[in-house]
């Protein structure tokens, strides 16, 4: 059993100070389009973030597990919140993860890889919204293949 | 409809960078326990702080509808996650607001405004573990009322 902790703070109008168990500090507001201000880190984002950075994480842990060439992972996630009346609630989040891989031989044990992420993702599995994974492979023919980590289009 | 976007690329390890649509950006990582580090985000820590802040801003916003007199307020919330056969997930939510009040009579009403909160959180309507307050609510007697928010303690 794991337990993760967060304090959050009034400061004034619709923002705070946000602190993690981890350590990690930060300034917080709502969405702009909910009487917020641009910037800081909202809770609708940190949501979709979650998503994101969970799934990232557990599939650089299954693809490591499967000796998998990556050589640069990047992943966009876009979450859609709509009125599920009579509250409103992320309806649909999905993952558009990218992956630079050593060969063609790859891909297939990536698409695996990807799938299995998608499924142990602890925080993936704790969202009510339907999760969607769509992935979009590379091959990096030009690269040596002991750097092991680096943006794609870098 | 609102679309909430995040960024996440892999830099090394368990490690990348974020950015939210919102404009936020950080460093994350996978917890220590999970092959981590101490200080980053983390996709664990997002998740619970996600429903902190949308539960903390849902309050404000009702607290104000409500005309509640509210001089402080914090929410400490702390997300157990476990073994859900097969895969791992958080089981159970539980959110520790405090209030600091202008007058005895702000009770009731406070308590109801808490309920309402949880019950529109967006990102709370959107989570599977069960969510549980156990709210605490303090008279502050001495302070002048125009001091609209300051930090419990302070």
């Amino acid at each position: 059993m794991y337990v993760y902790s967060s304090k959050v703070v009034w400061t004034e109008g619709r923002r705070g100070k946000l602190t993690c168990g981890n350590g990690f500090k930060a300034v917080f507001s709502a969405p702009p389009e909910f009487q917020g201000e641009a910037g800081p880190l909202t809770p609708e984002d940190a949501f979709v973030a979650s998503v994101n950075m969970s799934f990232t994480l557990m599939f650089l842990k299954v693809a490591e597990q499967e000796k998998l060439d990556i050589r640069a992972f990047e992943c966009n996630c876009n979450g859609i919140m709509d009125r599920v009346a009579p509250q409103m609630a992320f309806k649909r989040i999905v993952l558009h993860p990218r992956a630079v891989l050593g060969s063609d031989e790859d891909i297939p044990k990536a698409e695996r890889c990807m799938d299995l992420a998608e499924k142990l993702s602890p925080v993936r599995n704790s969202v009510k919204p339907k999760v969607v994974l769509e992935f979009k492979m590379e091959i990096d023919k030009k690269r040596s293949p002991d750097r092991k980590a680096r943006e794609p289009g870098e």
